[in-house]
């Protein structure tokens, strides 16, 4: 779950967000949040600074959702979405966008695949006209499925398998997790990739990507009455499919062990660690814990500012890199890391003792009011730095409510980690960051072998 | 996948006589094998020298077909069997068994569950009435589920939670197995058991204990035509159910990490350590390569001859313990393991690097065509105690049946195993006893931490 590939660090972006800072409603107007008659949730972010528009479709369905044995194919579904419809051939969509100066993408997570447009506003229905075309009028056929299977597999050759860290990365987030679904990867793993056909495809197309299970974010210089008309004109003629069952999945049991993951490869240049723990999410957890973790993360690694970056680069200068973070947006348990890398001469074990040393010393001695507030005030200029970014914005409401919140839990947000004291911070570390319950994954160069 | 816990050591029984040697059909009669016109598989193997017969039934069920989420589904529904049906009060088919002198049983592993009886001849047909009577007319009300469930969760209390051992044993199989389901534990995740519920168990019985998903094994004093007439009148009523998928299940992705998994605990005495690997079965390998795993165990590890016995306890005296296994009889692919426990003031670390260093003798130099004969002959050897345990023959029938396997594999075996060259032994060492793609359990005292 770290975000080294490109589809994981798009994917990443709203949780990347989180962790900098939640958000207000951008600055003038407020959010409008209303369901459609067929179920579809629709969130409107008036933002009237520039006559841009973001709009996107969040489906509630994620590669932690797929079938057993059918791993890869919410991403490989993400490829299809822009393939031929009843209505357009392939590649119309795009052009369409590209024709007016917009751009678009599209990013397949843990919980939720999203499809986004930045466009002019007068261009938001034909954008909502494409979407919604879409979301049921696919042509999935052999050829199409085959095609679009061989561009997926080779995605997982060239980012996965020829990249040291991301396989170890994968293997590591398989350690890590020994029950949640969190353990396989969003991509697929290579032998079940193979196997995905156009029977696996249909099905999922017919349960997951209906309005019932999906949320419209449209951001930008619209008001919610005009954008909630043009979408009753669009999504609204989109049959509502068959209500899906809670997202109730495997949860992890309590781990017992330290974990270790040892990749040794000849490409690897500098060697570096990463440990991680199994933490409640915002989703799961109890009132106050995630917003505490997400300070510690700050206060600990958060930055140039952080214990981590002033003790093993500046004081120390022992480490290249080094910080932590927590990834609080997640339906499920979601994890906890910290991570380093030697400079010069110093030893990777050497790094990793004074990063653990580091989070003994938060454990046993808490933060300081200082720093508290101080991580506090980072938190609130992120956020408002990120009122900037439409498209930020967008996605931090549409990872939001992809995972199991709501509009007012990002309304209240900023005052949930105003709150947040110095003894929950020290709790939480001392809860959850225990080195005989950890995870650590090791990148070695070859020479390094056994060290 | 090591046998610490009863339930393992009775599921593993089948497994530990493949291990031993594979057998020939017993003594004085020729092994019969047909179907019922419903679909059940019957085994009858001729053994007259005592006036007793071993009746099992095998369901190939195990829990590494459960649905997500619902671990432990199998071995409870093991536990359930038991219970009242519409013709037999609870207990009441144990208390026949005892009435008679007999004795009785049941097992669950990740493959298969299997019910067996040992009674005289003329109870053949009272035991085959009971087992088909079971087979569809349980009575599952909310209470037999409730009260049996906390039998299975103090079971797992007891047995797992409260041993370090199989607490640590656990967490290795999921680390080892990152996608294939032998990854989870046979009695199943605490907190998905207990939200085991009527539902569940009702879903499963009327999927899997059906005749068409059962193996009937039949070894004693009796006469395959006897047998069949016995088994039409009882088993032959019970209705075929619906068809069965095959049982294809998410396999193993390869391994590219070197993985530790570590238990440090105040109630372990003597350190111990077991490095497992990931190895075709019998069922998935290619032709000659489990035969070879075979005899690659029994040459390294199989005993008071193996190389590591003689050289860390008899040479080097700085081992208690020391041993490798390969469990063959499996559906999918399977783990190969070796393990080693040190003695007076030997350390673990000597012991594993003796261990590590019998494996890289054997990848670099091969074995001896002395020591594959004496191998062989070993093997073959047990096999002629085996012949002796009429139970333990109607085991390897029912837990190669169960899967995958046939009666014709059973008896070619031998065959096969006098067919393996000491060059294919050499081979599957050095292409799967990788230390750089392992998985390594420590169990630790609490004084040992770190080391």
């Amino acid at each position: 779950m770290t975000p080294h590939t490109e589809w994981l660090r798009r994917a990443l972006l709203a949780t990347a967000l989180t962790v900098a800072g939640p958000a207000l409603a951008a600055d003038d107007g407020k959010v409008a949040n209303f369901l459609l008659d067929n179920g579809m949730e629709v969130v409107v972010i008036p933002d009237h600074r520039a006559p841009i528009v973001t709009h996107m479709v969040w489906y509630k369905i994620g590669s932690a959702d797929e079938p057993p044995g059918k791993s890869g194919i919410a991403h490989f579904f993400e490829h299809l979405m822009f393939k031929a419809t009843t209505n357009h051939a392939a590649g119309e969509f795009d052009r369409a966008i590209s024709d007016i100066g917009g751009s678009n993408n599209a990013f397949t997570s843990y919980d939720y695949t999203a499809f986004h447009e930045t466009v002019t506003p007068s261009a938001l229905e034909q954008m909502m006209r494409f979407e919604a075309d879409r979301m049921r009028n696919l042509i999935l056929t052999d050829e199409v499925i085959k095609t679009e299977r061989d561009v997926i597999l080779e995605e997982r050759r060239s980012r996965i398998d020829s990249n040291p860290e991301a396989v170890l990365d994968e293997e590591v987030d398989a350690t890590l997790w020994q029950n949640q679904p969190y353990r396989i990867p969003v991509i697929g793993w290579m032998q079940e990739m193979e196997q995905l056909n156009r029977t696996d495809a249909v099905a999922f197309y017919d349960k997951y990507y209906r309005p019932n299970n999906a949320v419209l974010i449209v951001a930008g210089d619209v008001e919610p009455d005009a954008v909630k008309a043009l979408a009753e004109k669009t999504y609204g003629k989109v049959a509502r499919g068959p209500d899906l069952p809670p997202r109730i999945r495997p949860v992890e049991p309590e781990q017992n062990t330290r974990r270790t993951v040892t990749l040794t490869d000849g490409r690897v240049s500098v060697p570096s660690f990463s440990t991680q723990w199994v933490v409640p999410s915002y989703h799961t957890a109890k009132p106050g814990e995630a917003e505490a973790l997400d300070l510690l993360g700050e206060i600990l690694g958060g930055g140039s500012r952080s214990r981590l970056y002033q003790q093993l680069v500046v004081k120390q200068g022992i480490a290249s890199g080094t910080g932590a973070f927590f990834q609080g947006t997640m339906l499920d348990a979601t994890n906890f890391t910290v991570y380093g890398a030697p400079r010069g001469d110093a030893k990777l074990s050497d790094v990793e003792a004074a990063v653990d040393a580091e989070i003994a010393r938060i454990v046993k001695d808490g933060v300081t009011a200082d720093e508290l507030e101080k991580a506090k005030a980072r938190y609130i200029r992120a956020l408002i730095f990120a009122r900037d970014k439409q498209d930020e914005m967008a996605n931090l409401y549409g990872a939001e409510l992809a995972t199991g919140g709501n509009v007012k839990d990002i309304e209240e947000w900023p005052d949930r980690i105003r709150k947040v004291t110095a003894d929950e911070i020290k709790a939480v570390a001392a809860r959850y960051l225990l080195l005989d319950r950890s995870t650590t994954g090791y990148l070695l160069p070859q020479q390094q072998a056994g060290n």
